[in-house]
């Protein structure tokens, strides 16, 4: 039925039943087949949306009957669902009051892609990042417990979510939590495929279906009884391979602590209610294990579920079309990376399972015994990268400026205090747009260079973006960040090549905007803009962005007008520390700086959110404009 | 017999076999009873040394068997043993060639009490924060594979280093290296009891004696064949007790893909090498599970591992003694803490693994049911302290500033984007002296002031850490963090408080010296000298250390010279936000910052390190005169 899904829903005139749902109360007394329809409607809404805004889809396609189940063996905003990502909360989204909006989804003022508390009631909390929700949801139903008033709180996490260490950690303090329910979505593949011993191992639980209904008929009273004897009286006789198949592969949740039960089809709404109801009767924490498909209902998605995780607008009769998209920052690093490790055999890359938007993928074909995708555990891969420095090879690790922040500790302890020498491959740093708050590369300006011993590259284009490569592994000691925008190149900035120079001043001028990476192409445009004025700036382009070096800095306190624009987090990024090595010498002229001042960005396009921050070239070109007449005023009133 | 050591060594007049052991290869022919007597004598020589210069004992007392039985195995430095934590490598560093320094533990310029790469070619890698070693490994263990040494790796690590969820992206990315070995050293307690179900899980996997011999007995092969079936074979007769007992707790390790022999008995040398030697065989990465006795061989110790984990100086024959010691600021946040939670239920404290250190024992023992110790999962316990406040609660987490910084991304992105009310009460913040690079306190003020929506205040007393406590707690929004370092209050500054105020200025001058938390007791020595040689400066204390009032910027910008001094990394520092808005708003005097510019500080006592920042009233003194010097000169050539 679900194969053929995409042609019924077509013919689709209205959404009849879904349109209805103005809360999670009005499905409750939906029968099977009403149920069956508005799974079908939901799955028809996600497809039209985000074919048309983009957005997260075989996640969210995989999850529709799980999120109406839970919304009928639930009360919501009463009992609390925290997704893990929050990227599959669409369905969740439909069916708590925002159907009506939904057409806004990832737009400027619109619905968010991921949970978000202040934008309704059923959003218990954020979840940009992965594999926070078991801790999230331990902390909410400890809170429920200390109350009295013990409502359930359900955490639903993805076999790939569960490589991050928090998860583990968040497992690891569940005990005596009656009121919460884990639901584990094995659909056996995170962003890139599931890695890691565990996965394997939590996959292969899968058994037969018989299992379920054995467990089901003792209900909540099987976690009371002594399990593996209950168990052993059932099966034993059935012989070793069904011991192994079913108890041997069960018993670490239970161990744990859980009330445990496996398998359950993800998209049977009637089983799940039913594994649902089971889960909130258990005095002990519930564990259950849901298999569903990614893309469930949109054939082209379940053929290439990694494709379809992420996706740009696309049309919805011929899917993603491979046509000869442009090249971006991503792609030039990996395979530029891929070239290097030609002649290199010491290059080595880690992806915390990225492979595809971090453009290691080029690398991995070519070099499989090199690469490494260590899961969700960015943790990991920084202190693996490490270890390896530490006996002679060269590492690679290609991560979001976002996700690096889990990896703070082990920059700063593994790597900078022995500094080792691995590259970071700082992707997406900068604004990132749609994706919104959670995803923001802005802050590892900040976080970076407060560790001793580390360098930061910042290249405006391609050429810089090879130039620094080399110069990062090669001529450069301990850990070196190299950053880069989401996106492509700007055209007319793509003839610069600075790779081995720290700073290059564009413009002869006592003004000068200042500025690194993609913003290099709007403060150009300011200079051109402002000289139409009759006002003369100079530019410069900052390369190695940390440790500023002292002749920039000689050369930055003669000017009588400095302006500095990044779009970083103000707070600890460069501007301050230029600031305040200037203020040091002595530097007595104008300074101005233009930065993310203590807030989160919200979702929007790049471009819009750059004009609000005052970081394009409107905005650099007023800054320089408004001191321009400042000083007319003050000569007048002066006069 | 180890329990009547401590009486044995005492009548040793010297260190026979181990003042011989100038590295690992002479020990290699020891016979089994002269390995006895080097075991004593490493014991001996580390009761002595630490007894002396303090540092950490039980865990040391602990793993003396095990580290001779690995230099016995396996040859260091080609094979790499990485220590998990690294304070347990004192028996190591003796064996390592370092007995001869040995006196100088923990001293400045002395022998480090961590594993350090670049004291001795025997220490791969740094460990001075827990749960590292086998993501490390992992990386040393396959840049031996690739470049085809294939030598050993082992990690050891205990049973609470495996409650932080890195270790578990560690083991989760541990399969296809050969060369690998985990000895995974259960001593049933970390720095606290160990937490949580896993180490509950693990621990009961102590099984049956003779479960090792049959392992033993089938070798390397053992992981060739299916495993569950050889021991069905082997054990299934013996009824479901011993199933259980055996089988059933032990598959989680050999699920993962190890080869696991469990238990061995962590205090005998040759049970040791045995099992060291079969784990070297395997052609999977190998997984032993050693039992030990935290301070075998110190009856006190034995008896209180908990008091002897990390010791002062004591008397050896007395052992530590509950003197009335004088109260430190974990103690005054503890006691206090306690006292708020009398009158509001809400107020919830969580741990990790350190609820002695923090001061929180006051708050378990009180208030037993809103105390959680997590283990070493720092992440988790911000996310969990997030989830509390989405719920209503009042979580504070007690946590040493260094470690804190394992939580970073959970603080941005868990707590603060949805601007969750949670404390943080950042102890150790600050130099910490003796435990050098790894722990010093001095990177909280660049990280989480990088992140918004935060509040941070720094008191110079005990006073003011109870009235800010509060008004973090009842004044603030968002996310608070309250910083104190380690040890006493200065008596001198006891008088002082300014909870509710901002910052104070003392004296009247156009020079000023600016300084927050126990900093301003050398503020105030060095005005006092300044002024007896004739020189007067005003002192400002700063309590609200950001984000920075405005009123605070507009007094400051009028003084003529500015003296800027925190023991912080100065790049992203509270001197530098400073700076830049002084700059901006258009300060033309002269700025002085004194803060650790891009380095780490090594281990000294914390005066000592104070004085080589020049940071001590010495310092800032002299950093006023030069100034003054300095214009006199300048002065006299224009004269």
């Amino acid at each position: 039925m679900y194969g053929a899904l995409f042609g019924f829903v077509k013919n689709m005139k209205n959404y009849k039943i879904l349109s209805n749902i103005k809360g999670p109360n009005d499905l409750k007394d939906l029968t099977k087949n009403e149920l069956e329809i508005l799974s079908a409607e939901i799955r028809k809404k996600i497809i039209e949306v985000v074919s048309s805004n983009g957005g997260h889809l075989a996640s969210n396609l995989g999850v529709v009957e799980l999120t109406v189940a839970l919304h009928k063996a639930f009360n919501s905003p009463n009992d609390k669902i925290i997704w893990d990502v929050g990227h599959q909360c669409y369905a969740h989204k439909l069916l708590t009051g925002r159907f009506d909006k939904f057409d806004t989804l990832r737009k400027e003022g619109g619905i968010s892609g991921f949970t978000k508390p202040n934008e309704s009631n059923h959003d218990p909390f954020i979840s940009g990042h992965a594999s926070i929700s078991l801790s999230a949801a331990c902390g909410i139903a400890r809170a429920e417990l200390l109350k009295g008033t013990n409502n359930a709180v359900i955490a639903v996490i993805g076999d790939g979510a569960l490589t991050g260490g928090i998860a583990y950690e968040g497992l690891n303090n569940a005990v005596g939590l009656s009121n919460l329910i884990i639901v584990l979505n094995c659909n056996e593949m995170s962003i890139s495929k599931t890695v890691g011993s565990f996965a394997r191992h939590v996959s292969t639980m899968r058994s037969n279906q018989t299992y379920i209904s054995t467990r089901m008929a003792v209900k909540g009273t099987l976690d009371k009884i002594p399990i593996f004897g209950k168990l052993v009286k059932n099966t034993i006789h059935n012989g070793k391979k069904k011991v192994k198949k079913i108890l041997y592969k069960s018993d670490f949740f239970t161990e744990l602590g859980f009330s445990f039960l496996s398998p359950v089809d993800g998209h049977n709404v009637t089983e799940l209610t039913q594994a649902l109801n089971w889960a909130k009767q258990t005095d002990k924490p519930a564990l259950i294990q849901v298999f569903t498909k990614k893309g469930q209902g949109y054939f082209k998605a379940v053929e290439n579920p990694g494709l379809y995780h992420g996706v740009a607008p696309f049309d919805i009769k011929n899917g993603i079309e491979f046509i000869n998209t442009s090249e971006c920052f991503s792609d030039v690093f990996g395979k530029e990376l891929t070239k290097l490790a030609e002649k290199d055999d010491n290059i080595c890359a880690i992806s915390a399972a990225m492979e595809h938007a971090t453009g290691l993928i080029y690398f991995k074909s070519k070099f499989p015994d090199r690469f490494f995708d260590v899961g969700i555990a960015e943790q990991h891969a920084v202190t693996y990268a490490s270890g390896m420095s530490s006996n002679g090879l060269l590492p690679v690790f290609a991560v979001y400026s976002t996700f690096l922040q889990r990896g703070y500790d082990q920059i700063l302890h593994d790597a900078a205090i022995q500094n080792e020498h691995i590259l970071l491959a700082v992707d997406r740093a900068g604004i990132v747009g749609e994706d919104g708050e959670t995803h923001q590369g802005v802050f590892d300006t900040a976080y970076l260079s407060s560790i001793p011993n580390i360098t930061i590259f910042s290249p405006c284009n391609y050429k810089e973006l090879r130039g620094m490569l080399r110069r990062a592994l090669y001529y450069t000691d301990g850990v070196v960040a190299l950053r880069y925008p989401r996106g492509s190149e700007y055209d007319k900035l793509s003839s610069y090549d600075d790779s081995y120079k720290d700073y290059r001043i564009i413009g002869d001028c006592d003004k000068i905007i200042v500025t690194y990476g993609r913003l290099l192409g709007e403060a150009l445009k300011a200079q051109i803009s402002l000289l139409q004025k009759g006002i003369k700036v100079a530019v410069m382009k900052i390369g190695k962005i940390y440790p500023i070096s002292n002749e920039l800095l000689n050369d930055l306190k003669n000017y009588r007008e400095v302006y500095f624009f990044e779009e970083s987090i103000k707070s600890g990024g460069i501007g301050e520390h230029i600031a305040s090595k200037l203020l040091e010498l002595g530097f007595k002229g104008k300074w101005s700086l233009s930065a993310i001042d203590n807030k989160f960005i919200p979702q929007s396009t790049v471009n819009s959110a750059l004009e609000s921050l005052g970081l394009n070239s409107c905005g650099m070109e007023n800054k320089v404009l408004a001191n321009q007449i400042n000083k007319k005023h003050m000569l007048a009133e002066r006069g």
